[in-house]
């Protein structure tokens, strides 16, 4: 078995038998009994490594191209032998600050279930592992791995909006901040926060019409009595769905109040360097007067003119100042 | 019977039976005698503590988790064995004037009602206790608990919009104050306030959907006749739902007229501000040429030099001022 | 009969017969001779005023309840005995430009028609004086009673657009006027106007559903020949409502255009100001340098020194006042 | 014949006839000959002079009513006896700059077409000219005559399109013009501009419904073959449609640009005047200094003191000019 | 055969035999051998020269003006004969960041495709060398052709949107750079940038609902076994409109940016503005008050006055240096 298999079980009414030496054989096992399905996970295979493994199972020519190169929306398609969906898992970077997500095939056959995983985002080890602990909901067989993985997708969204919503309450105190040098980058931050919300909707949005013909319609592969556990993963599905859609409208009105507070900031300032600049303007100006060169300025006489004049300059300074206080300037 | 357990009764033709003593027994009572349904209402149960009742009337183990888990979007979801509506009723915080949702989560079988709170927000005994006013209405059984539920939310969602637009008021007040120190945080408050109005909409608007299917759908465990009474409700549900649509509109109105606003204000002030550095940029320019020491300066020289330019330089700054004035520019 | 009742005919083959004596006694008539009607006019009643009436036409209690407390939204409501229409007629206010809607409900029956009006707008007297005019059009019984209400509302929504219309003009000529004083508070008044717009739209918007089923559906108590002509009024309704939201479109824009408008005036008076001033420091400067004190500055002692630099500094202003004006910055 | 009739003929199998004496004689014989019809066209007809027309033709009451009044919306009103149909051909005038739009009413008959113009716009002899060239088409009726006039109105919606994208084109050469004093009243033409988009785009969408029921629906008094060359109209109309919208995006997006721009300019502007105000005050500065009057200020006492201060003055005044130009301030 | 036949050919059996030498002795053919075809591609071809063609395989008059005129939106038409298919590949010119689009018209019949191509974008000799190298595709006869052109050009625009996407990276380095002179033009660019945007939307938007068509409705002369292919295109058109969307929103959000940014330095400059004139004016404001004329200024008369001045002077002005240093003004 290729190297870039990662897990490769049969399960037999809900619990894992020894790993099957030849696919073919297995599945061969695996449809005759009825009631086993065989399940293999692998991590980003090559044209050549996945080659094997598509014609085993009749994997269809279109699915087996878009699981080898990644990049796909979320769907789901029927074949005449197979179903495939495809998941976008997000990963959270608790430094960075950044969604990325990653991609999970699932091809859901009669007596198989291939699962193709490209990029970092929600290993399945660990979904395998809780369903196997669970032989109840493993005996349902594919639709269970469907569900499970599915879940486990879902439940991470929701993690990671809250991740988000976390990180858009530290962006709101830095946009109503009352100090003025913690803004600078704030508008780039708003973008960028934009941005990481945008690739997250990708992943989730176009999720919404696949959950909803699992969790409604009528699908080839998938146990019709799934619906209502489908249609709980649809309803957490829309739930991130609705918080992200909050997230970037909050995030555009957060950039139109940091506009906003900008405003009133620059107009703050204006005022303050405006008020400091007429307690400097008055003494010049009186200053300037008493710097004329006229013959006949009696005060320039008198001993007690210049002591008197910067009292004057200093009182008039006081008296702006308070002025500008009680009006808000300063 | 659990201390969880906030009221727990027996209704026989729209009237309280004493409480039961046992659920098992007291269900199969019910169930026996057609026209009787058990209400048991909780508050936020531990997973142990809700087991029992769950057990008991048979709940569908995705609805039980949704709730015990509170964060739920409001729904409605119909199993074999029973319905389950999720609500989210909202408190207007009046000193804060921060809008929290709760939960609350209603199963309904064939002949009982299980009710669970979690949170804050609309206690239910008032709602059993009117119910039980009026043994006409309860007499419907468990439709009829549903009803006077989601109609005491939905019209807590519209007393709670009244609020919330007295506030925008308030808000638009300070808006368009004529004195700037009132607005400094202008821009934050309507932000807050939008979050308000979304975390109102989280509650609201998923629910219209499972309100309409009420109204006109044919919904197991529901009595076709209370359509009318649940298309109310629907309407009601509409009528809050458009209006927390209209405020959130004119909150981003609000941001936009601010920032105009902000806009002006900047204007005017730089208008003053101006006005007033050229009244004392003018005397300080002349007191600048007297100051000059040319030897040939006749005015220097004459006695009525001092004086003539003193009051030139008044009549100046008046001039200015006056035009200014008129200028609207002080 | 009580007071509350504004009129109450019997309308027998198109023609007003005297008012009954007894809505019981009438109603049974009506009945029996089957091409006859009752139209009862209220306005604003009580509820025990309004008992008597409801009990005698057997109107649903839910109606009852909508048609006593104002504040509902336009809807169509089919009960089995009756249908239930309520429309938000509005009032313009010519001097304070506002907006505001009173409620109109129309409860129809196979012989009845009950109006209760609350709030101004849209009295119904001419409606009904007009159906009088034409016996050929109220020979169709309680459904042209109903049309000839709604054409009358609606149309008088056309009318309050086209005043709303002609403020916009004014507001657009305060936008964008050439002085700036005009346009202190032209923020605080697009605001105005856009919550006018709101206010509207609320009453025509929700009203539009009920419209196209009254103009293409199959309603109870409604002659389906009569579908014309309320799809005439559909029509009327859908052009107010996209002329309100062209309204609401067009005040967003001018509130966009005033901001840049602002931002277009505050570049120009700071170009203005920065021209003075400029022209104030030239004169300044040349004047302090010849106020330096230095012993050997042979200009200081010609006699034509201070004629010249005073010309010099008239020259250099005069200069700067003409490339200031060339380069439209005064 | 009343001389509102701007032209009327009879057109068997395709060819025009000589103008009927009287209309009903006309209408009659086009009945029986069963391939021959009457095409009346108006302009801007009184209500007595287009009595004669209606009742001749059986028109409906409300067309009729529609038709003397304008200010129609586009739309299709299928009656017992005939088909409205409401269109508004737009005019785009050059000088101005300006789109108005004229109305056109079409009533289909078995045998009939009635044009009814009001407004400039459109004038229908050129499609009647072109239309009697080719007797092929005409003789398929009136439908004939509905598909040539949708076509030349909707034809002309993508002429004028045209027009006001060339109007883009200019606007957007002044919204980002490098010399500032283009641009003062942009935010005033942007708006204008998004006015006319609104009066296009009022002419154009409420006609899509219409013409989708056109090209694909079952529309009585139109021949089901006529269906491709309605769509083809549908589609030309769909892509003015699009087109006007996307015109109106873009002048969203122009006005946003435009503020920004503002912005942007203000700071260069700022930048400028910063540089010169620095500029001037060191010269004022250092003269300060030196017009001090201390006793003991040894450089005023010697001869190369004021040329070695004022050499001083200007490097620094060219220092500075220097820096601020490599800084990008001036 | 006319010149502005590009190429020309007739597939047997999924291969190419020898160019037809009459276009409708080889139609004859291919129809009679019912599993061969013909295939001809054209480069705008004038009316003349489409002619022939259009009668030999009895194209419909109203394709046949779209496929002349050039300027088409995106549609799938079905008549009688044939099916007509408008595609618009894009090209992005690397040097100038524009993109444009051509246009690609499809005929397909029982036994034929045409193919018209007008402007850049997808040569077609590329796609049809692809096919000819997969006789197995191929065979499957004019869906296959359909197929691959509209595969081709559907892949091309993902391309296309890629080569945005670091456009808009690119943008966003311009948007947020800390050097002020780079942002000029940014706000141009980024509406250049829209534009562009909106001109690659009109080509791919109208495609959505043709692909659908293709993909899950009955189309005549179209296999229902293509489905799944034209599903997979359907899919990677919706990513690609998808993919623009999101460059649209992000482009306005950085459009915001941007505005909120030029707000952030602007208020950076005045700040540094205002220091830098604080620290001049101090020193003018001393020498202003020594400059003074009083008789009796004992310090004037020290010999260490001056120096203490300047002293005193420098101190403030780096004590204020200090103090803006550490406030973020400087």
């Amino acid at each position: 078995m290729p190297r870039v298999i990662v897990d490769c079980a049969m399960y037999r009414d809900g619990r894992r038998s020894a790993a099957p030496e030849d696919l073919s054989d297995a599945l061969d096992e695996a449809r005759e009994s009825g009631d086993a399905f065989l399940w293999v996970g692998m991590y980003e295979p090559s044209e050549e490594e996945f080659d094997h493994v598509s014609q085993e199972f009749g994997l269809h020519k279109l699915a087996v191209e878009d699981a080898l190169t990644a990049h796909q929306r979320p769907k789901l398609e029927v074949y005449d032998d197979s179903l495939f969906v495809v998941l976008k898992p997000v990963v959270y970077d608790e430094e960075a600050d950044t969604v990325s997500a990653g991609e999970l095939m699932v091809f859901i056959g009669d007596s198989f279930v291939v699962t193709v995983r490209h990029g970092e985002g929600a290993a399945l080890a660990a979904v395998r592992h809780r369903l196997e602990q669970d032989p109840e909901v493993l005996r349902h067989g594919p639709t269970a791995v469907l569900y499970a993985v599915s879940d486990a997708v879902v439940d991470h969204y929701i993690e990671v909006a809250a991740e988000l919503q976390a990180d858009l309450e530290e962006l709101e105190a830095e946009v109503f901040a009352p100090n003025a040098t913690e803004t600078k980058n704030t508008a780039a931050r708003i973008y960028a926060f934009k941005r990481q919300v945008l690739e997250f909707r990708r992943a989730t949005n176009p999720l919404l019409q696949p959950m909803d013909r699992l969790a409604f319609g009528n699908v080839p592969f998938v146990h019709g009595h799934a619906q209502p556990f489908f249609r709980d993963v649809a309803d957490h599905l829309t739930k991130a769905s609705e918080y992200i859609e909050g997230l970037d409208r909050l995030l555009s009105d957060a950039l139109a109040a940091h506009l906003a507070q900008m405003g009133v900031r620059q107009n703050d300032d204006m005022r303050k360097i405006s008020a400091w600049a007429a307690m400097a303007a008055v003494p010049t100006m009186v200053a300037g007067i008493y710097g004329m060169n006229f013959d006949h300025m009696w005060e320039l006489r008198q001993s007690w003119g210049y002591p008197v004049v910067l009292v004057v300059m200093a009182a008039v300074c006081l008296g702006l100042h308070r002025l500008f206080k009680t009006r808000g300037w300063l």
